[in-house]
């Protein structure tokens, strides 16, 4: 019998106790021996809870008591989080998180640690939700160099976006229903500003490339300035906004992002909607492949970590999570990205012919919206367009496109 | 260094030795150890072409060879890929197949050997192709109970599917063109009747519920039935039709059947089209999750065999495929699963009352199709429809829902 330590019992970590209490006998068997819950920590009270008599308040305890082999980390945030994953890992204890935050900044230091002791630092949940995406990336796929990591990794932000394509609304009206329903937070800076795609996509990129991509280095735009208008332009040429995290290998170089992109329906990512997120990988010898589901919410992540403690017991003594140096991979200068720019300006006396002679041939797009043009550029690079831009009056909004 | 063979020069192994040598450096990192093709075994000569010099036609040499403990069979078929593969595993060597039939028919005998060996015996790319499913369902989706798993496995009869919907052709001229193009083949019963997916959903149940699924128990049917009106009533009802392998848990039994089903729009796989697989799986805790991509074709599948053996070159001595024993699963008896059906019958005075007399309440449709009248019955089982049907004169065909 294994006997786990869970740390955090909010959402994501009584989930785990869920899963692990619900489907204790199929575990056992996948596993090879059944799974304990010996200790819950928190220091909140849980009065008349399922763990009430396992909940203690001292990590000390966990970390000294030697029957405990795997610890699960669901707190979230850096502090304590951190201390208490690399405490741990130094003791030689496996540990399963879902903290994005933790893996995002601290993934290759942990790592190795694990790696050091032969013991696993693993992180399925801290990505997609229930989707399995870590450890195919890491297992599945390690016969391809990965030439484009590209998903929807933001269930709030995607649910919005969905919403106001469907219903015409704005961005404010429908994040503000959003946040009624439960489906954004009260302070929903996160998730809108693309900060939480941004550490999800830092480690699909890390894990992809085999070296560490600080988040703080990818380009993030969230979905803020996306208006009722960019659907109706996007709907006259079957399209639709799409919030990405997306990185793609461009002359050795990887091209790291995070901004809303107007995709055709063509794109496998085009019909993943609502809450729901999809990953789309596409390797040189593979093609492309897709996984898609739930990204978020609390028995689909605690699945996920709870598979990562059935692959723990069944490793125990032997690191399996290999490609992931502390070595920085080098980033494309984002200047340098290339994209096709779409467009709205405002209407006035030759403005098309000014804008032809600052973007080149443009691709106009109408939506019988009155006052103002839209069009799509040729291919150009961040830097030329920003240029271009400068040039000319009356831009409203800009859109990276993916066609 | 590991030494591996490969046995079978064909599309597939002739793919696997293109992804060992243009990915050779990105394999090495993961696998830990470089991957050297020390054998290519195969009855035919290839002059001038890369595996020349490693060609042989005896497969006593590499059984005897104690310098290889990976083998890769792509030979296909039951003999004597069978007889080979068993003797590596006896000599304690891993295999990696592509081997769908060898798969459904003695995959529980052959990893039985594997796990007695401490080796492995692993088939990612026998169901499929590049898309990780095998992996996932064995080391991902550990924490649940898996209630459904669906697939469209079968990427010839998606095709024909798809280009019948969309131009509105019949099943035969569709069939003719796809011929011409390469997408199926000169003899291709064993696509359009279904027996290729039969054999991918008995492993997907196999494996999903640990327990051996017989390919013979399940019930089959292909896709020759189907026509361009069929189509026609589907759209009305914003509905396509797909052929499916599913296996579903009812009452702790597992219903299990290939054919073609008629699904809306809401459904994870609608718009999965063209050569295209998806594969759904429902979990009990996890919720729903699809995965998506070409599910045949030389270099994904060729790259699923590879990751395989990526995989067993990291886990040399350690079997780390579990769960699937020889023991039977239990069917649910065809008799008794439920659907609802969409039926096409011919007219005739009085047919309407006469339909809803034998069927009960019906769902109309109408798609302006004349002589004839179509409907979905209500929710009942095969043995019931099979009856009802048996007491009316003039169906001109069925189609089992997904609604």
């Amino acid at each position: 019998m294994s006997k786990i330590a869970v740390m955090g019992y909010g959402t994501v970590g009584s989930g785990v106790v869920e899963v692990l209490l619900t489907n204790q006998a199929s575990i056992a068997k996948r596993a090879g021996e059944a799974v304990d819950i010996k200790y819950v920590l928190d220091l909140r009270d849980f009065p008349g809870s399922v763990i009430e008599d396992r909940l203690i308040k001292d990590f000390d305890i966990i970390k000294n008591d030697p029957e405990i082999d795997i610890v699960v980390e669901t707190m979230g945030g850096i502090n304590p989080a951190y201390q208490f994953v690399k405490a741990c890992l130094c003791e030689g204890k496996s540990v399963c998180t879902s903290n994005k935050e933790l893996v995002a900044k601290y993934g290759p230091e942990l790592l190795a640690i694990a790696r050091k002791n032969n013991i696993n630092f693993l992180f399925e949940a801290s990505v997609g939700g229930g989707i399995p995406i870590i450890r195919p990336l890491n297992q599945s796929l390690t016969a391809d160099e990965i030439e484009e990591i590209t998903g929807i990794l933001n269930g709030t932000t995607n649910y919005i976006l969905t919403k106001m394509r469907d219903e015409g609304s704005d961005f404010s009206d429908v994040l503000h229903k959003a946040q009624e329903l439960g489906y954004a937070e009260r302070n929903p800076e996160a998730d809108i500003e693309g900060y939480d795609a941004c550490r999800k996509i830092a480690i699909l990129t890390s894990l992809a490339y085999g070296q560490q991509v600080d988040f703080e280095d990818i380009y993030t735009e969230g979905i803020t300035k996306i208006t009722a208008e960019d659907f109706k332009y996007a709907a006259k040429i079957n399209a639709t906004v799409k919030l990405f995290g997306t990185s793609k290998m461009v002359n050795g170089k990887v091209l790291a992002m995070v901004a809303p992109v107007m995709i055709k329906s063509t794109h496998p990512l085009y019909s993943v909607d609502d809450v729901f997120n999809g990953i789309y990988v596409r390797g040189n010898m593979l093609g492309e492949v897709m996984f898609y589901g739930k990204g978020a919410g609390k028995l689909p992540t605690a699945s996920a970590v709870v598979a990562d403690v059935v692959d723990a017991v069944k490793h125990k003594g032997k690191s399996i999570m290999t490609i992931w140096s502390e070595e920085k991979q080098e980033i494309l200068p984002f200047d340098e990205a290339e994209h096709r720019f779409f467009v709205r300006i405002k209407d006035s006396e030759g403005i098309i012919e000014k804008a032809e002679a600052v973007f080149g041939k443009l691709e106009m797009i109408d939506a019988g919206i009155e006052g103002e043009h839209a069009f799509i550029t040729e291919i150009m690079t961040e830097k030329e367009y920003r240029e271009a831009a400068g040039r000319i009056q009356g831009i409203i909004s800009m859109i990276r496109t993916d066609f």
